[in-house]
């Protein structure tokens, strides 16, 4: 694959915009690959996600910001350009569970996630041998009823130590302070959640699916707000039960859909698919 | 197909339910066909469902309460006795919305439904050409915040008279009274909800889908109970939205779901397929 | 929903192919609302999709082809200009199944379909009353071992008359002459063959389905070609079966599949969703 | 869980044979747990899998045989008595792709495979580390054009020697001769094809799927028998594929697809949930 540019854009709709952007990337010299557009009626946002090949372009990326500030502040854009190249840095934070842990660090290193993982954080050792077979550095911090905030401040630290712009809760069975979220914002903190919210937010969904009897169970990733399993929604998925399931059953079908469904999210969010707009995500394919 | 009978039984979970049940087909010179059984390890309950081919049967069946009594008594049973030929007796409540009603008419017209459909009621006249197409008595009970005891009265006796034993709510856009509840009993009345429950509850579900964000939107048929859209579910089942997706779009994909969800509970439940146990049910198929 | 225009383009890709698309729109005062853009990398082609509103166009579209005509020329564009308010015209063919006829039919009547259907034509009797139901003409043409190419030939005159410029295939069981594709063109044929293509090919595939053993069966829906069964698929699902499912139930399963994959196919193709490449298509959502 | 004994039956349908069974098993003093019966109407044979709780039975199991012999006989049975404690051993084959590999050693870790896994044999080295992380012993069995013959008598030694009843072709990229398929017979091979058979047999078919432009591509688990990639399915299942997706794309997305259906297959085959007759299966839940 060449390497392009990806630039994500949302704004008021206005006529021009699209115009104004193929244009200023075409009189540059750069060639659009793929360019994906939506206008959001309910709030007149315009949302897009632009992937040009930027190899002739005439002049340097670094400048994009300079060159391309006259058409973002005439439509009041928000914007941000990344690289193909880019690889983000992700801590992985885990608990005992180590389905999504495996399974993320697998899908790493076969090449499937485009990023570097520089950490791994953890309340419990358990997951080191893993984190050791995939030569990921692997921190324990405990964590009490009495230190949860010091510990999270140890938190934040590895995380800036490491340079880390997202953190993956993957089964991470913790409750975040509202200081954590603050520390990195909404838009760097992915959770898999084990329903298909907002169905049995909390704790124990697949207890409250067995007990409300539904017929399929799900899984959902999302951006974490300081309102429980209530961030704006990456990715969901479900899949059928059998009346002969046990909880222990469900918990089993469970863990493939939530590995499924935390690395679409962490992908889509590395490869900047993902644009946030009020409580919902647009997922640009 | 040849006929058969159908034999559905709940009980205490104990050693030899099973043999005693198949002893007793075998030993009046029945032939089973299929056999289901799900023990319910929560509650130590045992589900059964036996077809058997009742040709060569040693007595007639309208005296198989008689003679199985010792066996019910024995185990505790809770049990009935169907035939494959049996065609139960189902009244269509509908509102405006037709696709639920015109599907369950196709179906039964093309035979997909072992079932007789004596009437459709309705609070609006506007599907009388439907109903009139597929010949069914239509009957419109207008209704009104004022006469809904006394238009509710009039269903019941409709029902009655038209002897009825399954009423089936196909987008019929009023909350039931608990009067009419009690009047058929829960395990008699199936509604179709156009969501994914336990979310959303309630009024204008695919607005409110669209509001939160879901990937997928889905559609629920279930027994109705006293609570509002709270009774056992019988089939679920879900379809996924794309980010243009108004919430028209929405309505029209749900609109598929809905129809194929209720139709499969309605035919499970008229093929003696379902059994219900405190809040939940078990589809044997 | 605004009306729109929707503008249909493949080209060899090239440079500057976006932006010219998209500067002309602007400079006649038009509002892209929204676009796709599809590069195929193996054939090194270019296919867009492009919506927009043309309220405040500063020319009459009818003089598009003329003032579009030195983009089109300089990229060598295959395109074609078509409008939200279009109505196209089909015709529907039918055999005796009448599912797939009854379905697009309902769908025409609420809404979804936004095409004119004047009139269906069928080798039985037996749909009439469906078609008189939704005030549709029904034309019966039969045919025989002998009479093929005369009663293709009296199919061709009925489209031509009814100036329809699709037509479908809804379960017609007759295969077609070459000279009948070749009077109409594949992109203006689409057929349901009720198999994941291009497993089963030909008939009785759920025959062929069942006694392969296969754990999940398929309905396709695709562009006619010369070779039967292989035009290029515009959409196809699956539906999982179950052991104890025999022919008659794969059957029954299946229709619900054909019509819901036959209906999604017809509806792209009326929504110029739908561009034909070679022996695929892309479908712009 | 407790232990429980699995009875697996196949015989010509005939009246009484689900109450011999049930007998037998109450008569010693077995208390039934799930049962399942299914009638092959058109071969005219019943199968069956009875799940009984031993603890209580009046001899020993190690004599099932000989008391069972006179049912048996009768009833002209194919039988087999596996026990839930039972560890069927497991020879994982592969070559270089490793992900069903590593999914089915990691579902072995994490217990959802109720067996032994005493050996890999690759005829490549690159997967050493991982049955080093599972502490599996790693045979590689060098192939060459010319050494086959040679490479399959080691292979069917090594098996031997570990005393498998199980192959499981992980991605194993070779073709079996017929010496070896009969060495260990068709029930005790698996093998994960990366298509929905049987469209797309033979090699690359992810390649074929994509020039085909299918809109959905599958996986499928099968029996190996001496015809390539026709031999009966155990469980396959789907995914969808976006326009825009790649052969590299297909690939990726059918990764997890091949390695959960794989993974349903061996685990079915291991709760002896797995009957064959002919070239089909039934799978009992």
């Amino acid at each position: 694959m060449p390497s392009s540019a990806i630039l994500l854009i949302s704004c008021p709709d206005r006529k021009g915009v699209v115009a104004s952007i193929a244009d200023f990337i075409f009189n540059h010299n750069g060639n659009i690959l793929f360019a994906d557009e939506h206008g959001d009626g309910a709030t007149n946002l315009f949302l897009t996600r632009v992937e040009f090949d930027p190899k002739d372009f005439d002049f340097n990326l670094t400048q994009f910001a300079e060159r391309f500030a006259p058409i973002a502040g005439e439509f009041q854009m928000d914007w941000r350009l990344a690289h193909s190249g880019d690889r983000p840095r992700i801590a992985i934070f885990v608990s005992k569970y180590d389905h999504c842990l495996q399974d993320l660090l697998y899908r790493h290193h076969n090449g499937e996630l485009h990023c570097e993982i520089p950490l791994i954080i953890s309340n419990h050792p358990d997951n080191q041998r893993i984190a050791d077979f995939y030569r990921v550095p692997y921190f324990v911090v405990p964590l009490s009823r009495d230190n949860k905030r010091e510990a999270e401040q140890k938190q934040i630290e590895l995380v800036r130590e490491h340079q880390c712009n997202l953190v993956v809760l993957a089964r991470y069975m913790q409750v975040l302070s509202n200081e954590f979220i603050e520390a990195f914002g909404s838009e760097h903190l992915i959770n898999i959640h084990h329903s298909f919210l907002p169905a049995f937010v909390g704790s124990k969904p697949y207890h409250q699916a067995f007990q409300r009897g539904v017929k399929l169970i799900g899984a959902t990733a999302h951006y974490v707000t300081q309102v429980l399993d209530d961030g704006p929604i990456i990715e969901q998925d479900v899949v059928r039960i059998h009346h002969r399931d046990t909880i222990d059953a469900l918990i089993q079908k469970g863990r493939d859909l939530e590995k499924v469904v935390l690395s679409r999210a962490v992908r889509w969010h590395i490869e900047n698919r993902v644009l946030l707009y009020g409580n919902k995500t647009v997922v640009f394919q």
